[in-house]
This record gives C-alpha cells, sequence and structure tokens, in this order.
C-alpha cells in the first residue's frame, strides 16, 4: 500500500487533490475500483477518465480538466504506469534456503541467497548460480547451470548439458534440451533416430514462456543470445541460432537449423522452415502466421498470411487459390490475343 | 458392470434380446468386443451392424432387423450412448484427504472433502474450496482460488491472484496465469518487460485442455466466463476476455487484449491479433487455421485459410498469389483496352 | 573419452595422422575445438573443413588433401557420425530401483531394473515393464502400461487406461490421454461435455516430443502404430489413428477422427480437421502450415501454404485473395466477349 503522495514522488510527478489517498493495486481505468491507480494513456480514452471508479489517475496535463478523482500529473503517464505498477506485484518469491523436499544431487554446487522450492530436482554435477529461485516441481538434468538470479517457475524441465544466463526468466512448463529432431528413414522404411548430443545455451536477460519447447543441438548447442525475449507455447528446433534482443511471439516456431539475426521480430504463429538451413537477417519482423521457407537477407517486415472472410465469400475465393496458375495463362493468352489483334 | 437390462432401464428404453447379458465398457460397432455396448448414430453405419462383435446395441427401432445382437432399442441411439458412457469411466479419483507429501502453506484454506494427491504445492492464502480436487504434481499459487467440485489434473501449474470457479475442469501441464508478454524496446533496442500485476478469473463450469497457457492481465484480469470449453495448447494472452459458452479447438489462440463474444467458436489453430485490441461479437464462427486481424461486428461465420493441393500443382499456383495485385492491375487494363475499342 | 584409432574401428575407417589422439566430445567443423570430432558430410562444406579447429575430422577419401588435421576416412561420413555420437552422449539415466520420494500404488507392478526417480506417482493396477525410465515428477494413472525399456522424462502426465509399448521414448511434459474435446452445445446454448471413456494406445518404439498432447477416444482407442516419430507441441485429437512409420514434425496437429496412414510426413504446423472423419492414404507428405479438410487418397506430395513477401507487397497482394472470385468472373467476361468479338 502506498500514499498518492508517495507514488507521485517515486515518478517525480505533481498531485491534484488529496495526497493521503491510499493505494492498494492497479487496474484500467474502466475496470478501476476503490483504491486502484489507473492511466489514461491516449486522448481516445478520455471518456473512461470521466467514468472512472479509480482512487488516482496518471495523466499528463492537457488531461486534468476531465480527471473525476485525484490526479498524479507526469510527462509520459504510460511509461510512469509501467514503472510503478511492479509495486504492486502480488507474487510471493520462494522462500530462501533449499525445500526439505528438494531432491538435490551431491555433487550439484547450490550458490548464495538461492530458493529451492518444494519437489525440485537438480541432477549430478549441476551449477545453480547466486539468488537463483527454482519454484515447486523444477528439474534440472545433470551438468547443467542456472545463471545468477534466474527465476525458473513451477514444473520447468531442464535437461542436462544446458546453460542458461543471469537474470532470465523461464515460465511454468516450459522444457529446455528435449532431444532434437531428427529422423531419418532407414532403406527398409524404418525410422531412425539421429543422437541428439549437443546442448543448449542461453545468454542473459532472456525471457522464455509458458510450455515453451528449445531442444538441444545434434552436436553443437542451440544458442539463445543476451536479452531474447519468447512467449508461450513457442517452438524452437535443434541447432537454431537466435540473435540478441530477438522477439518471438506466441506459437512462434522455428524448425531445425534456423538462424535468426538480432533485433527480429516474430508475430503470433509465424514459422520459419526449410528443406536445408534457413538465414534471417538482423531487424526483420515477420507477421503473424505467415510462413517463411527461405533466407531473407534484408531487414524489414515480411508476410505471407491470408485474411478471413465471411464464409459464403471466402468459400468462393479461395478455389481460386488452386486455380491461380490457369488464371495467370488465361490471362497471359488474352493480353497476347489482344496485341495480335491489334497489329 | 451392468446388465443390458439395467442400461435399457436407466435410458428409458426397451430390449429385444437377452437381457441379462453383462456389459462392461463401451466401444464402437467397428472395435467392439465381448462385452462391449456399440450404438448406431447414421445409416451409413449399418454395414458395420450387421458384422459387430459388440454384446449389445443401442439403436433406433427401424434398425432393429439389421442387429445381429443383443439391442436396446431407444429415441436418440447417440444421446442415449453420451448419457451412459460416463457409467464406464475408468479413472481413479484422488483419495480423499491430503497426501502426506504434499506442501500445503499454513494460511491456505481448505474446504470439506477436498482430495489432494502427492507433491501438490498450494501457497499462502490460497483458498482450495469444498470437493477441489488437486491432482499429483499440481501447484497453486500464493492468493489464488479453486472453486467447488473443481479438478485440476496433474502438474497443472496456477500461478498467484488467479480465481478459477466452480465445476471446472484443468487438464494436465495447463498454465494459468503466467506473465503477459508485454515487450517494450527501449531506445537503445534492450527490451523491457512490462510488469504484469492483473490477475485471471476464470468463472463457473469451464473446461481447460492439457498444456493450454492463459496469462494474466497487465493490470486488470484476464477472464473466462462462465461455460467457456477450451481444448488442448491453446493460447490465450493478457487482457483477453472470453465470453460464456465460447469453444477455442485445439491450438487455437488469442494474443493479447482480444475480446471474444458469446457463443463463439474458434476451429482448431485459428488465431487473432491484431495491431491494437481486437472485438468479436457474439456469435463469430471461425475456420481453422484462419487469421483474424480486425473486429468482427455481425456473428456468422468466417474463414481466411486456404486449401491443400498436389505439391506440382501448389508449386504452380502459389507463386502467383505473390502477383495477385499486378494480375489485377493487367486485367484492369485488359478490361479498360477492350472498353476503349468498343468505343 | 576415446582414441581416433578406437573411433577409426568402431567405424571401419582408417586413420591418416596421429591415432592416438583423444576425442571428448562432437561438434560441427565450423564450432569445434580442441577435443572434439567433426565431419564433413558435402563438398560445400569444404571452406569449413580447411579452418576447422577440430582434433579429428570423419570424411570419404576425396576430401583428405583439404583436412588440416588428423583424418578417419570412411565411406559415409554422415552415417558415420551418427553412429558414432551417441557414445558422446552426456545424459545420466535415472539410478535403477525406486526413488525414496515416489508414490507407488500398491497394486502396481514394477518390472526388473526399473529406474524411478523422484515424485514420480504411478496408479493402481499399473504395469511398468522391466528396465522401464519413468524420470522425475512422472505421472501415470490407474490402470496403465508402460512397455519394456521405455523411457519417461521428466513430469510427463500418462493418463489412466493407457497402453505404451517398448522402446518407447515419451519427452519432458507430454500429455498422454487426456479428454477428448466432445462439446456439444444443449438446445439452450449451454455446451455438454461427453464423455471421453476409450484410451490411448501407443505401439513400439515409437518417439513422442516434449509438451505434446495425445486426447484419449470417445469409447474406442486413440492409436499410433509402431515406429511413429512425433515432435514437440504436436497434437492429436481423440479417435485419430497414426499409422506405422508415419512422422508428424512440430506443431502438427490432427483434429479428432482423423486417419492417418502408414510412412506419412506431416511437416511442421501442418494440420488435419474435417467436418467429420477424415482419411489420409499411406504415404502422403503434407508440407508445413497446410491445412488438409478432406480425404486424401493418393500418396504424394502436397501443400496449401503461402509464400511470404515484403510487407508492402504482400499488402497489396493479399487484398485479392479476397477477391479471387470476382477477379475470375472479370476474366470469364473478357474471354466471352473477345471470342465472340472473334467471331
Amino acid at each position: 500500500m502506498f500514499s498518492v503522495d508517495e507514488i507521485a514522488s517515486r515518478l517525480s510527478g505533481y498531485v491534484v487533490g488529496d495526497g493521503s489517498t491510499n493505494i492498494v493495486g492497479v487496474a484500467s481505468l474502466k475496470r478501476a475500483t476503490d483504491g486502484d491507480l489507473a492511466y489514461l494513456s491516449k486522448a481516445r480514452f478520455l471518456a473512461q477518465l470521466r467514468d472512472t471508479k479509480a482512487s488516482a489517475v496518471l495523466l499528463s496535463e492537457p488531461d486534468l480538466p476531465s480527471c473525476p478523482t485525484v490526479a498524479i500529473v507526469v510527462d509520459a503517464p504510460q511509461a510512469a504506469f509501467s514503472s510503478i505498477a511492479a509495486a504492486f506485484e502480488k507474487r510471493e518469491l520462494t522462500p530462501q534456503g533449499v525445500h526439505e523436499t528438494a531432491a538435490i544431487h551431491s555433487t550439484a554446487t547450490l550458490g548464495e541467497g538461492v530458493r529451492i522450492g518444494p519437489y525440485v530436482h537438480v541432477g549430478a554435477a549441476t551449477i545453480v548460480g547466486d539468488h537463483v529461485e527454482l519454484c515447486a516441481g523444477v528439474s534440472v538434468g545433470n551438468g547443467s547451470t542456472v545463471g545468477t538470479a534466474s527465476s525458473i517457475r513451477e514444473s520447468v524441465v531442464v535437461y542436462h548439458d544446458v546453460r542458461i544466463g543471469a537474470r532470465c526468466t523461464v515460465h511454468a512448463n516450459a522444457v529446455i534440451g528435449a532431444d532434437g529432431f531428427g529422423i531419418e528413414p532407414r532403406s527398409d522404411g524404418t525410422l531412425m533416430q539421429t543422437p541428439q548430443v549437443g546442448g543448449v545455451t542461453i545468454g542473459d536477460d532472456v525471457l522464455i514462456g509458458a510450455s515453451t519447447t528449445i531442444d538441444r543441438g545434434t552436436s553443437d548447442d542451440t544458442i539463445l543470445h543476451d536479452d531474447v525475449k519468447v512467449d508461450d507455447q513457442v517452438h524452437i528446433g535443434h541447432n537454431c541460432e537466435v540473435g540478441a534482443h530477438s522477439i518471438l511471439c506466441g506459437k512462434a516456431a522455428l524448425a531445425g537449423s534456423v538462424t535468426l539475426g538480432q533485433y527480429c521480430v516474430l508475430a503470433g504463429a509465424a514459422g520459419i522452415a526449410g528443406e536445408g538451413p534457413v538465414n534471417i537477417a538482423s531487424g526483420v519482423q515477420i507477421g503473424a502466421m505467415t510462413f517463411v521457407s527461405r533466407d531473407i537477407d534484408e531487414p524489414g517486415r515480411y508476410s505471407g498470411n491470408t485474411l478471413h472472410g465471411k464464409n459464403s465469400e471466402w468459400r468462393r475465393n479461395v478455389m481460386h487459390f488452386n486455380k491461380l496458375n490457369d488464371m495467370a495463362k488465361r490471362l497471359r493468352k488474352l493480353e497476347q490475343r489482344f496485341d495480335l489483334k491489334q497489329t
């Protein structure tokens, strides 16, 4: 709980109204109730400001006249809100120490101030850095490393021979280091699994979403560089390399041997997969549900999805997608006949 | 085990044949063996009826002559089958009580008749309602609530500050309440994570499939209203709101800030994502693997996927997808030249 | 650790250079360092061979002159590499025996030489075959079977009444046997869940990737035949049947009641879903992110995805996808008018 005055002081803003008002949480203008702090980001939400039940609102000076409650005036309300929101975090850290039910191998190394929850399993020769949090049910395989101050959430599975850097967050049920999918048909049609004896290396400040899977490499490591941010249910295949500061949104997928440059963005459910390795330049942004099967050499935005329509119309249109070559030929023929006729 | 007579009595049907026949399971006409009850739903399965090895078959009167075994005659065989099938459920509930290995925080509240399995972790101030089942390996974070008679299956992770209603089922390895994906580039290109301090609110009678992820809101809650049914591997981003009685099939995905009305249906792997919030009216049905990037204001069916073809043909056709604008221009030009010529 | 001589002897190759050189790991030509064995598969990597820091390289005779280090000469370097790579596996098996924290039901049957890790839960009347490995946090429901020498990795959830064959590998956080998604609207619009009382049957030598979900059948079993290989985050709906030696790549999905023949391949994120059951013949290969909604009767390759382009171009092109029917009509009209004019 903070007073409006305390919040204004942290944000270098000033208060219009009762600065002693207590704030217990944050919410949007629309859903805020007594005790909540909200913010006004854009003029189009002015109507919501007028009707808000928030106890206080972050806004910029020009919007003051419309504020029905206590105001905290700042230059950039959205950024101010983001910076203060963390103060209202309700999550409790796993308590410091090692829970009595945890199974830590005798050859594992635990850093200072670790927070290890119930039912955590840590394998042989594994290194858990200082101030690392391993939440309930996490398993870390043998010979792996979790870097300083990283937080591995509930039931995450980190296989053997995986290196995770400092200040990473890995959300619940993610899997790091499962075998890459190396399947080759034998001459009789039965299927052979190529051993996957590479590992996974993840840099510092990496975020990995819930239920994301990152496979180990075949002989080299699969690599995520520093500051990569990965959403939920993303899949990163074996031997991939993801450049620093790249963003992979929910359900995006990289098949094996894809190299993504720095500062790339894959929107939701975008996929990259080729016959062989695929290389994507730095600064490439790929649209939602777009399939990329070839190298992209120039930075920029790329898409390949289709847009929805009413079913009745879509049904008539989509048929022609499978006749496009025929349509193109007929068009060419008409052009030729017409030109012929002109001469 | 039930006798045919008992089953007929429950279904208000009548028996033709030996009513004392014992039934130990259910199966399709095609795969049924001795002891199984099957059913005939549609005339096109009459051949399967004639060859069935089932011990008894649910059917409607007109199909009696084709039945080679004991018949239970009812008005609606498929509905009758659905209503009796639950009697053959083989799953055993987690035993009543709290397993000795469970780690329940001293400030958590457990209702009457709870069923808490091994390795379950319940956080501080969390409320577990009457007759709730928490299966092996479930983790429920601090300050969360699981409503009366809900069943949370193995290794599900419920984060802190999540509210789950009554009579919900959450299947194994689902994750509810992981951080929403709020990533903003700083001016130097490094990436900032916006704190996600909202929660998740889930209504009554909600079904959530295996390995589905539902992210917590940024400042408000992500909301699923009553009677929403969600399949496996669905992703629901932060700040979404899903209206009552809506259905999300396997691998469907909502990016952040999508509002879905009531009685909506998203078919498999359909995705909704826009630059800003997207609003979908009640009664909208979206086809499989369709991408929706804009508001839909009218109820009805919408699709935007493409259809498969032989690779040889598809390769010729798909090229032209990226030349459609050019084709449209050439067509327009021909039309203009032709019209010009006519005059 | 092996000497180059030992490796050459295992691979029936011969050594050029110092056969006593010690090899401690495997890597690609590009990333190999001291102690690593690499291999040259294709002529286009000759430049990498010349610059490699590997301690030894597997190659075929013609490439010997370019090798800057110890060479092991074999006929098929890639196959030789695959066969020797397993010798450098760093994963440690779960120790033989039953971990003291495991909760095994008194009516479960454990085979000889089982390896059962911490926090494993095995239900009533479940059978765990000889030499099976159940890693940390695995749960196997009542009445299920895990066949000889199968390895079930961390936090996998196997529901009740599931049969898994011999020599299978199931990667972390996969879920086998969750309820199929059988949802029917009642006349008042509320939603009814059809009981799912079938099970799952999985053959021998099946591979299942991390976070994959395989739902139980409605009344019959969902079936995966021998030697099926499934990647990460694949979804297989209720009542599906997947033929022997078929391959499902990452994020592929089968809705309910899909039958896939033998020797099929679904590339990444391909999906099959129809109004009713869909049958795919043996020997069918489906391209990445392709949607299949109808039966495929002939073996061969099929695709239906679209290709990416620059956003500026894509935006102009994709609009016309929703006007294809109109374009086709206009084209037809021009043809008719032209032909009319000719006559």
